[in-house]
């Protein structure tokens, strides 16, 4: 997530004209003094979306000034104050929901993150997110993953090559499949091949992809399995080979997390963060005037 | 959901184009020949996002055909097959993470509400929703809690007027605040409060609002509150008051929605199959050539 | 309208390029040093538009300032200074004819608008717009309609709901019709019918809505009409009805205004301030340099 | 005006997007079934507007049909039909106020056009426009003076340099400034001079420009400049001067431009049928269905 | 090239964009402190671009100041500074790309365009570019020419009225075609037509044309043709003739240019010095903390 | 380049409304009739960019057809037919420029790559772009040297990351910086570093990089240098080293590749095809009614 990028000014615009639609009513209802307002937790988690925040409120208006007090990634408490704004009472209004929509969701990922994270500790198994994502949401929502704790696949279909089980019926196999991807993507790109069996695992590391996500195999087939493609592919490391593979686990649950601590796989990708955790609660509460 | 607009278009474009990036780098390792597919449910729940499905996959490419096989607010069974494609693989591939992504969303927001709206069955009260949306989602998720069963509030700040408790803070008070906006905003717009006392709420009832959001209130508060405030809308209809007033509640835990019952408000509005709710779970298989 | 919001920016922008084209092919000419400026109405009026004068020229050079000498909504003299303005030659040059295109427009409208609505004073009836407005400019067209004393009518199809005509003509009469709206609008959204015969305003006023645009009625029919429908619409507000109805008169030639003056109707809406006024006329002079 | 241009989709989304604003609240009520109607007119005028109307409603539905009855520039009666369309009764609602709207405003230009062009007939002088337009309406507007007979001025500040009295204030006097931009502009433009003395104008002339503006000068006083001027530039043709050179009076009223019958300039600007016109009423019929 | 105008912002922006796409990885790894570098030279040429420069940073991060050292259409030596710069490490890196890439092309096509011009110098023609630009580069491209010493032709197909080769084909001829652009064209637009011969040449000044261009004829033809166009434009001053020509040879490769030295053409067009060009090359060094 | 991503569209409409500005003055001179037209290629070459001429035309006109004789990458001979068009004149004429423009362009470059590449022929070594590309127009660049035979490396900032020279100076060393972008990048984008210096290949490899880039070393140097870092590599694998390292060379002269014939790099990049080159000139000649 570049806060600098033009592309996020373009994306906050658009959030804050769904909401601003033809333009706040009430505003004239607002005296034009300068207020002062704070941010509270309603509830306990990882924060997220802080550096945001800010630029929402500019774009409306260059004179709100945010400062928050815990950063993206900080443990939360119930009650806490989150950050202070200052500013006209009409720009506040304007910005308010759109800005801690943004945050109350990117907290929850986060939150949400850590806790299947926690699962993990000990094991050196990394907990990686999916393209599992609200449309128009990506970047902040795979930013709140890394805020929790985890971390990242690729961001699109361009970044990273994954061929997954509908390549694999619309195309001629695994070994084609990687060749034509591999003399059309850019040398920079990996290339990673989602499979069902020990078998086309083994037809992935022959073909020189740099990652094998296995795709609901048990702890037991991992644990054999995964040392067997790690030899495979250095031993093919001086004909063209990986040398070093990721292997990575999907479909696992949240709650058998645990189940995979031996398994010996590098990462475990879920949807969960994303698709199953519920927003933390924040409130925008007047202080004064200023 | 208006599925002419031509912002819908732009706003499909962006979600195709936050997927695809610099283009799918798979592509290339896919045959020619057309292919068909099928959508199949993973777990029950109420279908949302249909009509939105065939428009994603004909802005990347005009030969797909989809066939819905149920509507939007129908029940879906575990396994259930919800909708046949057929095209070129390379665009089947293109649009099918941000067709799945949208409609999991959405048909998991629809399956929330269903839920809640089961609650209030039988009570006359309305189940609602709040401008708690994920920013650039709110006329999907809007729309999806109307195919679960529940009714929508306004969509923005601009298409009625709701005074907060910060606006309250930062005007001189319900009355004057009420002039103000309705001296400004059209005719056609609704003029809500939103009340933390009895008081407040008797206040806003004598400026002549539309309705009126109860918030936090008890349902035995409410029990005695309502048929009061009632009558004082009626009782003010020749000299200007609103006659008929919409009485809402807010700040109802979902799990006491039943306790809420017998209340007398007309809705109970809530984020909570919103920001409560987890996706459906579909996935995209293939199921032969063409 | 809202000074603040982002979609503000993007047509200010555009209409600034629409004048720019590939660039001022004078500003070469013009010396660096900044200078001093000032407008002068050329006829007496309502002025309009003060508050994106200086937006305008802002979105071409933050360092041009802009000091308006008077308000929107005040009226004007022949030969009175309206702004003056400071900033390089070029930047005053290449906003002045968006600037003042913008001003002269909505300020012919605010003054045709207090002419008309001068016609209706005391007599308790307001003057209302339509959705006849120039494509591009319907936000600022209604603004100009507020600064001239009149009110607006909702802003889009989507912020209040209208039956008119051809609605009723294409679906299966006003009950109907008023009942398939209230079931998928969001319950802030007024509903409102458009009706040619008394049979028809009393159905729509059964039909429970909040209100009636009775187009092409005479006075004197209105006269015994609108009383009958107020009756009407208290009597039903213990069973669903608006018990509040708002009567709106169409179809009036601005010339035969006074003769509603006792008509009891609530409003007249006419689109004659902004499809029959002209522009108001301004002129940028020279000052000095600075 | 170019239809095939892609700006203009844009532009037209536009325009319906801010009529559509979240969707039409009103379509859920209309039948599925095709229906037909017609657009009358309520006045007599010149026609102008109609390649517009189809690809209007086409942004929204390409199955919409237009069959327009009478062309651009055509002259209009009171009660004509215009034009017959088909299509979708919710897309024929959701695209009328846009398409009505513009062929109303600018069928309000042409005829106001054709009345002055008809002052100036049999004198051998165009009636020409000016940049005092509607922002965001240009193209057409200007496209519908040429309906109405009269001629375009340049489009914006890019396609043809204007120095008018401002520029020479900020500038080094007119040789100095024509020679600035003769050095940077491309040679395929015109340059022109808005002038308000004699002495003004032959400077022009012989600073080689291509057309002379002059500003608020009597028709005597043209009778005996104009053909001084133009022996002045041709005398020139062989050193650098412009050889033809057009002749433009402006600030002319609409009342007295018979009497500039034989004043002998090229054309008379004016911003009057663009600031000063009513727009023609038009109106959509429904007519069975299809 | 209007650096004030707000479709630069757009294009800048598109640009960034471009290369940052989803976010630059590596910002993550540079230090925090503010630092200093600048632009060298690695080869002599025409500097282009400077002031594109700081505004392309800029859009990124509103603290990058820059300094140039020189100005657009200096020349440059081998090894030497261009400009300074200071602001925050990732903001340098993530405009240091586009920056540098657009000022070396432009600079490249500059340079390119003064070998051109030197091979005229003495001779009174003016070396003028085309529309064979790179697509959305043209402003800056047609900008860098001027740089270079030449001068620009129009900008696009709307600026002015070029009738070539294949309208001539698809029409009834240069008289007629002539006559149906000048009578639709603003008056303000030139009209120029492509001839192939001398009848078509002398057809083309008959027509009242304000440019021939003269595509592949040679030296020695144009040498009797040239004059004999001049005089026969005088002759026809009085009866609606341009008077003054603008003859424009074309299709002259660029080591020929010497030979039309004495061919008594104005301009001399060719497409060289932008797609024939190779890029300048400067590159970004690390000078120290601020 | 993906030719079905709503972004291209909005490129190739930026791309047509360049040219087309405020539409075409000479369309009115064209006949109604369709017509057929064909593209020859004025000097040999290899042929980029033919599936992108179908669609800017039909961006224009849905009607226009395109028959594509050639493929992209073939071989062109001098006076070829490259393809056939028909459609309306006023279509064709609109898109001419802006397709031609991109073909030639595109066209050179690969023609460029090709050259290049076949001074590489039976070594092994892939010829490689960089991100030195005009802005805007990366896409269609990089896919023009793939098309002439070269690979691509990274599209930007963010699909893979590269550590250059101004990131070491503005870092704490490679060791950090390659730490800092591995804990925040995805893991399925590679990591490269660019060295000046044996000792900095070495700790690039050490900190376990997916490539290097080895800038400016003599191929003498890379001869003794290359076996050893892969070695070094190889030796790294079970620790957390990469394996298979990619080593690439930079800041050859195109005059000298033949000499890196025995270096044992992976890769050469080189910004020549791109920054070098001339485009191949083609031309679009009117061929009968249709």
């Amino acid at each position: 997530m570049d806060l600098r990028s033009p592309a996020l000014n373009k994306l906050i615009d658009n959030w804050l004209d769904e909401d601003l639609g033809r333009g706040d009513l009430t505003g004239v209802a607002l005296n034009d003094t300068n207020v002062a307002a704070y941010w509270i937790a309603k509830a306990k988690g990882i924060f997220c979306g802080g550096s945001l925040v800010e630029k929402i409120f500019q774009r409306l208006d260059a004179s709100v000034r945010v400062k928050l007090l815990i950063l993206d990634g900080d443990c939360l408490t119930e009650g806490q104050t989150i950050l202070e704004l200052e500013g006209p009472p009409s720009a506040l209004v304007a910005g308010e929901r759109t800005a801690l929509n943004l945050a109350m969701r990117l907290s929850g990922i986060a939150t949400s993150t850590a806790e299947l994270v926690k699962e993990l500790e000990g094991t050196g198994i990394c907990l990686c997110d999916t393209r599992k994502t609200t449309p128009g949401m990506r970047l902040f929502e795979k930013y709140a993953v890394r805020c929790g704790g985890g971390i990242n696949h690729r961001f699109g279909l361009d970044d990273a090559a994954m061929l997954k089980e509908n390549h694999l019926a619309w195309s001629n196999g695994i070994e084609d499949a990687v060749l034509a991807v591999k003399s059309s993507a850019p040398w920079s790109s990996k290339v990673i091949v989602e499979v069902e069996s020990p078998e086309q695992a083994e037809e992935a590391v022959l073909a020189g992809v740099d990652g094998v996500l296995l795709d609901e195999f048990s702890p037991k087939e991992l644990e054999t399995l995964v040392p067997h493609l790690r030899n495979l592919a250095k031993s093919f490391v001086t004909t063209g080979g990986s040398g070093q593979i990721v292997l990575e686990a999907s479909g696992v649950k949240p709650k058998n997390l645990k189940a995979y601590a031996t398994s010996g796989v590098d990462l475990i990708s879920t949807s969960a963060p994303i698709t199953q955790s519920s927003w933390l609660d924040f409130s925008m509460r007047f202080s004064g005037l200023v």
